[in-house]
């Protein structure tokens, strides 16, 4: 995980232990739903915690501070899985935050704000996680970005092809070449599946796409689709189909954690607002509708967002209606078990050498990678036919085959 | 239209001539979308109105009424639609009201209430049909109930089966025997389609499948998915596709027009909570979630229902978190296009020689008739097969002939 | 207290302590803002509890289950004020719970339903609370009602004077002779003052002030102002003095806690919606506003009540507008605070020698007592004259006395 | 009125002769209601009209704009008035624009932009005044400001007394004299009270009040009340009362008027919000509240303000509790009457023989002159001791004099 000790990957390796010892059930994981059962994914007790951090910090430290603001994560929970998370804490090392924005670099320790040279970085992250691998004698390793959201550089080109990019870390460009992509690059070249579950830029570039299949391996990306867009990519196709025109559609987020404070910062903002009002945008058609999205800070709320929607549309008659909607979630408690699924479902693509953008796994994220709907529904539809598809497999003579 | 009268009829009459003229377009029509454009469905302006109806009044007096209090068919709009308001008003009998509860039955005049016997009644209806097709020089005649609430009766045997209902008319069994079903076995038995828009009980009975079958007619209903119910049925999946655990779903309708005072009688109330709250417990499962369903009648609200939801789930860590939904729309033109969208779906059905519950048309209905699935987005791709089927045959060699 | 186990009363003796231990600070206390702070009230480690209750339990136990269930007093808050809550326990004996509705007759305890005369039973509350403050070297003991809702008796004859009272306690007739009349007689024919936070009805009969005199002790009630009921006395006269028309006024509450339980029984649901109702009435005039009030049992909200209400209001021009307001409290949060400010006010007023109703608590009441004005701001200026009046007369020269 | 062609002009035009002519009843005006009955306010039919306005166009051409858009002034209606609004269009001259921002610029004509130097201006607005009163016989004329929202200049020292002022005016200093200021000294200096309904700057200076001393005239401002800021107001007393400690406040607004658009403009947005802000944050105290203001421009919405209100506040046992609100309201058809009602009162005063801020007016304003409470209640008891002291004059012997 990168960013590891967030309020996410906190609760990830706490939410792992827990279902593990039998504290929570499978509530809120995609992959504990009954269609998931005979799929052969990796359960919950096997999984190994690791990462990047460029904070000082410890998940014991992380999850105190997060139980004792959200109400989660009780002291007696945090009791009963502490093994665990000092166990991913010795697994935790110094990340880079060169590039990630003031909200990032004002945070991080002088040693992961250090000036190495990219291709030096680079090869520190591919040595961390091989050695990762190693120590820890695992089949797999599922590479995650949970890192807090990345301005996008003004110039892309680097992006373009991995000719480019190497020639980019050769000059030692830092502004053309964002964290997230030395990243995600150290994973592929590992031949390790990559996961970003943030707005990073790069998920969707042609760089990632030929190096996933130079490397045969899958990732997918980007952008959790964890509270307000998800209930947007549902509702949305609903005034399609019933062919309404949506005049307006205003969201105002409001949440208090570190993800909050970050997004204070004018470029980051601008890449997470991008991604939620896209996915509207591409359902709806850009047929006149006035769509506003708002994220304000608002430290009282610690990790628990609230986000007001409206939704103004015309129907029969010229008829002027509304709908109003509120949400009110946890948000690193909706995102943590889908970084489970997704860690999960990866391992499970990579096992049956699948390469390349995961699509069956576009409903998981704000803009996913080469795949056109941004309705939930449809991405849903897509998911299940994968997981038939897999069952199917798995019951043919070839599959079993001698 | 039975109940033609009503807001929703009248909407009816006045947008199709609305649309026609080009004062409106076709928003808020489903067969409107691109999707149904080659399908061959009936152009608005073909469309000729008549019906039944239990109350004294016109179309005329119900859209400057209906006008008055919504905002809607201004005067402007009623004066360019007068002329086809006044022909469909030419074509309106007396409907039948015995037995439709106290709401219905206190405001109906005393012809409509007058007791006949059930086979005279049944017979009275099919002339009025047949006699609205000869004058009319009309292709094919679909029936649409759009009556008010009645409540289910204690005694469902004489809907088990045609022989059971014939014997029930011969003995003039008025409390085995509602209203609507006399309207449906009547046009059934005439040869045309029937839709049932209201939560009337029998549209679900062995008996309309078995008279549909005899007389080779389709036939669909019931209840009208037209506001708070289509959005639960958009939300339900959602939560179960994320394996949340909804706790607690609690809807509150506030409306003010005719449906809300006639709701405002127990019996009548329960078949409409009844199949409100069915189409959330079939998505959800039934495993514990709490549901209430309130309808109260808010006179100052008129046509322009006010619903708020709550819902209650739980997500991993055992994090419990909330959603909350508020609809505002004008509940007649959110009907009327579909009454349209039914009347050309159950001719172009009936053309077709389909017979039998049109189950295409599920997302129309709270209820659908031998439909299992209750959400909408599954509802929609059963709409969208059936299209790319019609659309297949026609462009096949077989559908072009020789 | 009166229900002393119940949430309520159990935040009240773990507020008290927790305070008393610097654990919380006087947030949510009346009392505890600057205006109150040199009256002269009894400081919060000096108050000592005890009471009634008609179900098996403890302090102890209530506060776990309400703490588990709301995320309230948490264990380490338990912990720390577990020697007050076993302190209390001490000091609760049986209650008495006949006539209180089947709703509380089905979790009593046998003991509590045990059938004794009226008079036997008076006599008993008032040997225990004598001996209450006899065991404790109290200065004065406040009697405070946060029983469950008691549904309304038919035949209130026996509230009408003390006499009427006193002849049907000795004809034993229970019919005539709700529980919460026994408690507040016994109180005051003993000498204490009486405050009643429940809806039940007798508070505001003429026996009760009749009798306050006589002893020469204060009391107040009925029903404690919390949450949507206070809200709703603080916007409504903006729309009084800002001359909108009032249209609808709809109000949908849930509750998942044992009152909730108990207001599914329509007499005691009769008694709650009422006070919650007229307050409304009280301030908007009964000119054609239409309101509903709606309290929907909820088990997944335990003691966090939602409440909705939608206001429809008619301005200038005829212009017809919305107000919505969602409001998201922990009932017993709410209530507790106000008992201890009750009971501090309440010993004050008795130290100064007034006796009858304590119209400066009205801000306090749904339906208090010989006090006209519902609408909250009045209410708080009638505090806020009463504690300038206190001060004024400590600082005269007649108050410091010679 | 400045600004008069606005929607708000438009309907006080269209307002005040509807109720004139029986068409509307006096809902809506805070002088409508019986405590303002016996105290001689001019009647609605005695009122004339007229003002500046820097667009092409003529309140006919407004009220169909308005009501096409917004539903109200429907076509009945202004055929009904159409005769009071030709009038008053007779009554309109072109107003001054320079200064006003990019927003206003952008839509004046180029008369009103015309660089005359401010000398020459002022004495411009004075004949306009002058002759106005002239031609209609009138008996005193209030001058209201309607003006869109103007920036707040950085350089405030010419509005720091009369030389100032004048020294300014003298070196046709623009950039230190905004148009407000111009319009309220020409005002004052022709001897007639000014009202400030804007957030513009000058209102609360040393300048205005020592002016309206000087030239005996009444003045209030600025920024009228209509709508969310008057329903915090409204609630946040009740914060305070409850001793609850609010930790955030967002405020998120949208309206789709020409008002809006303005405020696309940060400058005038800054104005605006700050009124907004400034009333919550002198009645919480500035203790460590988080709030929020957004204004959105939403073309759809029109004049129908949407605004959501987010409260997060602490109560007792630490419980963090919400409350939310949704305001919708027509903007216009909330500050017409208020403009009215201010006339009507700034009429009555000036000839009461009143001079300097009319501090009993506060209850109208965002940021009330001279006045320290911001809370309604609190307000509005000022306005009611006025009205009972001019009652208790009109009674006294004094006041009928020999």
């Amino acid at each position: 995980m990168i960013g590891a000790h967030g309020n996410v990957g906190t609760c990830v390796v706490a939410g792992a232990a827990g279902i593990a010892r039998g504290l929570f059930d499978h509530t809120g994981l995609v992959t504990g739903a009954p269609e998931f059962d005979r799929l052969g994914l990796a359960p919950m007790g096997d999984l190994v915690f690791g990462g990047h951090e460029v904070r000082d910090g410890s998940f014991v430290h992380s999850a105190k501070d997060f139980g004792d603001r959200n109400g989660l994560l009780t002291p007696e929970i945090r009791r009963a899985v502490a093994k665990e998370l000092r166990q991913a804490d010795t697994e935790i090392r110094i990340g880079t935050a060169r590039g990630m924005g003031s909200g990032v670099e004002s945070t991080a320790s002088d040693e992961a704000l250090a000036a190495a040279p990219l291709a030096e970085r680079r090869e520190r992250i591919q040595d961390d996680l091989l050695d990762f691998k190693r120590r820890g004698k695992l089949d797999d390793v599922v590479v995650v970005n949970l890192a807090s959201t990345e301005p996008t550089p003004a110039d892309q080109s680097a992006l373009a092809s991995l000719a480019a990019f190497n020639d980019a870390v050769e000059r030692d460009d830092g502004e053309r070449v964002p964290c997230s992509v030395l990243y995600a690059m150290a994973a592929m070249e590992s031949g390790f599946p990559f996961v970003d579950f943030t707005p990073a830029c790069a998920t969707g570039t042609p760089l990632l796409a030929e190096a996933a299949l130079r490397h045969g391996v899958p990732f997918m990306g980007r952008d959790g689709k964890t509270g307000e867009t998800l209930v947007k990519t549902v509702l949305a196709p609903m005034f399609v189909a019933r062919n309404f025109r949506v005049l307006s559609w205003e969201g105002f987020n409001m949440l208090g954690n570190n993800d909050g404070a970050v997004l204070r910062e004018p470029g980051s903002l601008a890449s997470k607002v991008r991604d939620k009002d896209e996915a509207l945008r591409s359902i709806l058609g850009d047929d006149g509708v006035h769509s506003t999205v708002r994220i304000d800070y608002v430290p009282s709320l610690a990790d628990w967002k609230q986000a007001y929607d409206f939704i103004h549309f015309q129907g029969f008659l010229g008829a002027r209606m509304q709908m109003h909607f509120n949400w009110q979630g946890c948000d690193s408690a909706l995102a943590a078990p889908l970084v489970l699924d997704l860690v999960r479902m990866a391992d499970l693509a990579h096992r049956r050498g699948e390469a390349g953008p995961m699509r069956h796994l576009a409903c998981f994220f704000k803009a996913p990678v080469q795949v056109p709907e941004q309705d939930f529904p449809s991405q849903m539809n897509r998911l299940y036919r994968y997981v038939a598809g897999v069952h199917a497999e798995a019951s043919s003579p070839r599959a079993t085959g001698s």
